[in-house]
């Protein structure tokens, strides 16, 4: 049986949930490709210290450059943060290896690069667990769906301010109060920032709209609110209308209608080259598909002219779900070599 | 740019569909996939026919063995019924040609022996639009998430029974009046037997049963109830204690446990074999991920030990959405050619 090697950047939750997997299901994985994954390389950034996630005999390295100049044919990189990230990625890419990525704000931010790179080398580069963790939509999105044009792609894209948000609801609790209570919890950071004002969820979309629309915003300029000024009062008044605020991030053409209507009216929407992007809290009302999209689950719906509405639900972080979505990629790139 | 020829077998909701799609959005597609997608054959029962739906300029034929003597690469079977469908499947297979079929009960009825044709052939048999529509679980399955050990995958398959136990839900109507008036609607046809008694679902049990846990189940072998005993007082019944009755499909392992559990209890999941399955009414209360799916629409959810439960929703039928599925199929061989 023909060996992939692969090396890993980061040995964190999301690391070592692929090395869990990997390690777990490595005879069902063998048998289903035909093909065995080998990590030659873990990427860490102490190499003495205990792990609390298998190795599976990778070599412990601090040292890219050893990567970088091994035979390993596919680099993961689940290092988090926009560097130094994005250029092992891109020297990576460049050097001819096929790319698994987990990190949304590198490759939201440079994601002109990064797929250039990729396409000028002839590699892969492939990102499913950068949006929505386990939740397989880019891969349908590039995939069974694509013979769609799509109109809109909207999502709750980010866990925590979605628990955040059912709690305040479910228990009438203060934003203050629920934000504590997640920190305690590990479902939010000690600094939230980045989830709570909306920029973790601008990321996921600007990487939703490049797939989509083939358009590319950088996260900085999509237009942000987030939910921290979201009151008590704010949630119950939702509630009495039988209305739930989530946090969406959304991009959609103005004009967006669907083949089902008549020809002359599709022809339109070949036009429709105005798309509108924003993350916000939204208020919905039961007939929305991501209305019943509580505490950590993140939800996307999917709109094409010839599919209409496609909703996925599921674990959008979390060190398994999200290695479910980086074993996938890798595992799609080791069939194809 | 490269010429893709393929021909379609039938001309009716779904080939009509799927003529549509191409039609429409075939600038689109030939952008995406670098290839143009070209219609030579479709096989229809009368040639002189006024057609609904776009042609394409294909040739009209109602000669199998011309598609089949002819350079398609690519053999679209969108005929339903188990023959001559199966036959014809099965020949192409054998020619060397790849097929994409939308015919759960073929597929469901003679698995083991087109897969066979098709691997001995080294050709490709995809069916995404075999189950739930233009939902791309099939794609999930065999894609993005088959890292994963599946401990479960359950679904309600069929429109048209969940749009009856909605609407006996929504408007406290009896079945034959539903019925009846779904009938008028087109959401059921004249002789709702295949749907009603759960016959329809089988067969996409059959077929979800054998990509998940790569055990084929006749469909005739699946338990099976259907809903033509459901009474208003049942739904009310449920109603009243917060739950509705749904049709599910349901296949899963006994004993089945998440990698999250410990190593050990992980360790055991790979010993259990045994699998239990059946198409049946069930109560679900609003914690079930298929609670909501409601009216027409078609959802699945599937477990797995790494990605935890993911669930897609979508219409279930139609000629557009299933068309997508189709489309999707036959871009990703074409791609691949």
């Amino acid at each position: 049986m023909e060996n992939i090697k692969i090396a890993i950047l980061g040995h964190g939750n999301v690391g070592g949930g692929t090395c869990e997997i990997l390690s777990q299901n490595m005879q069902l994985i063998s048998e289903r490709i035909d093909k065995k994954i080998l990590v030659s390389y873990i990427l860490v950034s102490d190499t003495k210290k205990t792990r609390k996630w298998p190795t599976l005999g990778a070599k412990l390295t601090d040292n890219f450059e050893e990567i970088l100049n091994s035979d390993v044919q596919i680099v993961v990189e689940v290092l988090g943060g926009i560097e130094p990230a994005s250029s092992y990625m891109e020297d990576a890419l460049k050097t001819g290896k096929h790319v698994v990525t987990a990190n949304k704000a590198a490759l939201a931010a440079n994601y002109p690069i990064l797929t250039k790179a990729a396409k000028d080398s002839g590699v892969s580069l492939l990102f499913e667990a950068s949006v929505g963790g386990g939740i397989p939509a880019l891969s349908a999105i590039l995939g069974n769906l694509r013979g769609n044009r799509f109109s809109e792609v909207s999502g709750i894209l980010n866990g925590t301010t979605n628990y955040i948000l059912t709690k305040m609801g479910s228990e009438a609790l203060a934003y203050d109060d629920v934000l504590k209570s997640a920190q305690e919890l590990g479902f939010a950071e000690a600094d939230p920032t980045a989830d709570v004002e909306g920029i973790d969820a601008a990321n996921k979309l600007s990487i939703l709209m490049a797939l989509c629309f083939d358009k590319y915003v950088h996260p900085d300029d999509i237009p942000r609110k987030g939910i921290s000024h979201i009151t008590l009062d704010d949630i119950k008044s939702a509630k009495s209308q039988g209305k739930k605020i989530k946090l969406l991030g959304t991009a959609r053409l103005k004009d967006a209608i669907h083949l089902s209507q008549n020809a002359e009216n599709a022809k339109l929407a070949d036009k429709a080259s105005e798309i509108e992007y924003f993350v916000e809290p939204v208020s919905i009302d039961d007939s929305h598909p991501l209305f019943n999209v509580d505490n950590e689950y993140n939800g996307i719906l999917i709109r094409g002219n010839a599919v209409e509405d496609v909703m996925m639900y599921g674990k959008g972080a979390g060190p398994l779900p999200t290695g479910s979505a980086v074993v996938g990629d890798i595992l799609k790139i080791a069939e194809n070599l």
